[in-house]
């Protein structure tokens, strides 16, 4: 195996030949397979099946402080689900709202209700200003993105580093009035795997934004996904630090239990300082008299506790961790020697991301998707769907079964190759 | 007994110092009841139990499809939840999102979206319009009210008839291109228990709007909410006389389970022909990944179909009936003969609206505070809660034990005597 970069034009003539080959012998073994979301797969769904019985035709469904779960209201949840989700959240009890089944439709309300109504420290909802702007570190969330470009508002690209978003880019553009906001997720970063370090965390704190309705959007999506248990990254609590600063009132932290127990049956929930959780109540309040507080229960009763969800975790790592390593494995004896790819490897989180040649993104995902194997969009990891580089390839290894993983991945690495040696051809 | 109309002045002042005295006879008896919200009572919540035992741990979380139901996606819910829910808002089941567990959330959103985004026939969203105004029938329901207000959307009365909104009244105001929308309780209105003739439906079906982008926000809430099985209102199917017409983009139709399994634990949906549906659909994918599918499992096993929610439903009017026939009975014997009120005998839904004499209701209401009976506050039932004549009370009996009822009921109908009195006297 060489460098890709040390061979000549014939070589890489023949490279291509034998790459083709090997592509089409994959292609016509008739693959289809699916690494484009990050879905947890069946057996992991199965490991919360538990949670369905725990409040049952038998069960109390009164919340520890004499709430009927069954009933209307309150809209903000019962208390052992605020418990359980502060810990998550790592916030106090008093700071946190439990919503529904999304933390997608929590962080997406939140946003229409800043552009509706005004935040605390600002004098006019956004929509009626001269435009918003969010700033995304990327490659970032699709989702997140995609929300932001809906609701009207512009984005902005911010590079990542690897300890988390490039800080004096952030600091230079929060200068900005228009800037009103930030994508930040800062554990197991999707699709990096990134954690923000105690000193980004520590420095995002201490901003002083040019406006007083800017808000940074936490998501912690995967605050408890880790995949080792004795190398793991940590998170240090976000909001305490922006408290001790006092701009408690810059940072909304979302999560759910998405990826804990059933992204189509979990709960989900923001934590925020006392004015911008009345913020979100006092508006919640007009949309519903309150999310499905028997789901609340169903959880907090399971888990009980945030040992309760570190067990279970556990397992959750056991059925994820062979296909990281498996991805990992097969991309390092793949690619590694031949310099056209770098690719992060995460300890946490649900993605791997990968940059493959600059210019070949979209011709790789294009070569999987014609030989069976649907990957995430090129572009898809940046605003507008727009990779300046045509570089970022974002691999979720968690839906696929391993023997499936592992023909895709060898697939992928083909593909890579393939688009890289195209690449160099046409130069 | 006789009419206070035909008494004259000594008479009254001596049956005002009786009435002050049978009041503060049950003032101080200490009562503490709430006769404010259309809460179901525990027992009521008690007969849908067995709903959370129908997905338990060993039960397949698949949906008839192949759907995943613990999994993320798709955005407008599994096949026989639609199917359930298509035959409770009585359109096809094509026509039909299944959402989480508020269709006032549901509703709320769809506002929130035709504010943002250009609806199918309009041209520009309504936030960028010269404002956008709801007709909203009188007396209605509070949260409807509280929803268009907060999200900036001027109110205007309609006055309700015995079988729906005074419709020469809604075909001037639509003409009016500001007027965008009209909130319609159509089955057992909220608070009077009107339900829409046939006539009705078919010419709201038939009407015309200025504009492309007003819509019927027809709030089901009480489809299969009747005190009777010999004595029933019947509401025409709505959505199939828009279609008739030519008119199926005028109407949103919304219900939910809230009032028939657990208000804080059941499904949500919202009715709509193809280009509305397909509106809701686009922008709810940008909003969430998917509604809690498990619930809506839970309740398409539950009830199987209609014949399983009017079984159920029979219990539910087995719980309520005795107490809307104590209600309406003591305001029988109490108030009738005396000339001072009338009030609405419904067949079904959650509430009894009652017209006290004009300028009394908020004494009425705060008479009943001081003496420990929470009621509904007076002019909630109107845009703005005013109430110009200051007349309706809405009585909701359905969260008090029968027993507690009867003493509310007593209690209310002396507070509504004695203000009927210190109004008479006034003059």
């Amino acid at each position: 195996m060489k460098k890709y970069s040390d061979m000549g034009k014939d070589e890489l003539n023949e490279l291509k030949a034998a790459l083709i080959k090997e592509y089409e012998e994959i292609k016509s073994s008739g693959l289809k397979l699916d690494m484009s979301r990050g879905k947890p797969n069946t057996n992991q769904l199965d490991l919360s099946r538990g949670l369905l019985d725990a409040v049952d035709s038998k069960a109390s469904i009164v919340s520890e402080n004499g709430i009927e779960c069954g009933n209307y209201a309150p809209v903000d949840g019962i208390p052992e689900a605020k418990r359980l989700m502060a810990r998550l959240l790592m916030v106090d009890e008093d700071e946190v709202f439990v919503g529904g089944n999304s933390s997608l439709n929590l962080m997406h309300d939140v946003i229409a209700f800043c552009l509706l109504f005004p935040l605390p420290g600002g004098e006019k909802p956004w929509i009626k200003q001269e435009g918003a702007a969010f700033l995304c570190p990327v490659p970032g969330y699709d989702r997140h993105f995609a929300v932001t470009e809906h609701l009207g508002i512009k984005m902005v690209s911010v590079p990542m580093t690897s300890e988390g978003p490039d800080l004096n880019v952030v600091e230079d553009l929060i200068k900005n009035p228009i800037v009103k906001g930030m994508w930040c997720v800062p554990k197991y970063s999707n699709p990096q795997g990134v954690t923000y370090s105690d000193a980004v965390i520590k420095r995002l704190a201490a901003m002083k934004p040019a406006v007083g309705d800017f808000r940074f959007f936490f998501d912690n999506a995967y605050a408890v996904h880790d995949l080792y248990d004795d190398k793991k990254d940590e998170l240090i609590p976000i909001l305490p630090e922006f408290k001790k600063r006092g701009n408690e009132n810059n940072a909304f932290i979302f999560s759910s239990t998405s990826k804990i127990t059933f992204p189509g049956g979990g709960i989900a929930a923001v934590g925020a300082a006392k004015a911008n959780l009345d913020f979100i109540k006092k508006n919640m309040s007009m949309q519903t008299i309150g999310y499905d507080k028997i789901n609340q229960l169903r959880h907090a009763r399971y888990f009980k506790d945030m040992d309760g969800i570190a067990a279970h975790m556990k397992k959750q790592a056991a059925a994820m961790r062979p296909k990281f390593e498996m991805v990992l494995n097969t991309l390092q004896s793949e690619l590694a020697e031949h310099g056209i790819a770098t690719w992060e490897k995460p300890l946490g989180g649900y993605f791997i991301s990968l940059d493959a040649m600059p210019g070949s993104a979209k011709r790789v995902v294009a070569l999987c998707r014609d030989a069976g194997l649907v990957m995430t969009p090129a572009g898809a990891t940046y605003p507008y769907g727009n990779d300046p580089e045509d570089k970022t390839i974002r691999i979720a290894p968690s839906f696929p079964d391993v023997n499936e993983l592992q023909k895709a991945a060898k697939l992928l690495c083909v593909c890579i190759k393939l688009a890289a040696v195209e690449k160099m051809l046409e130069k």
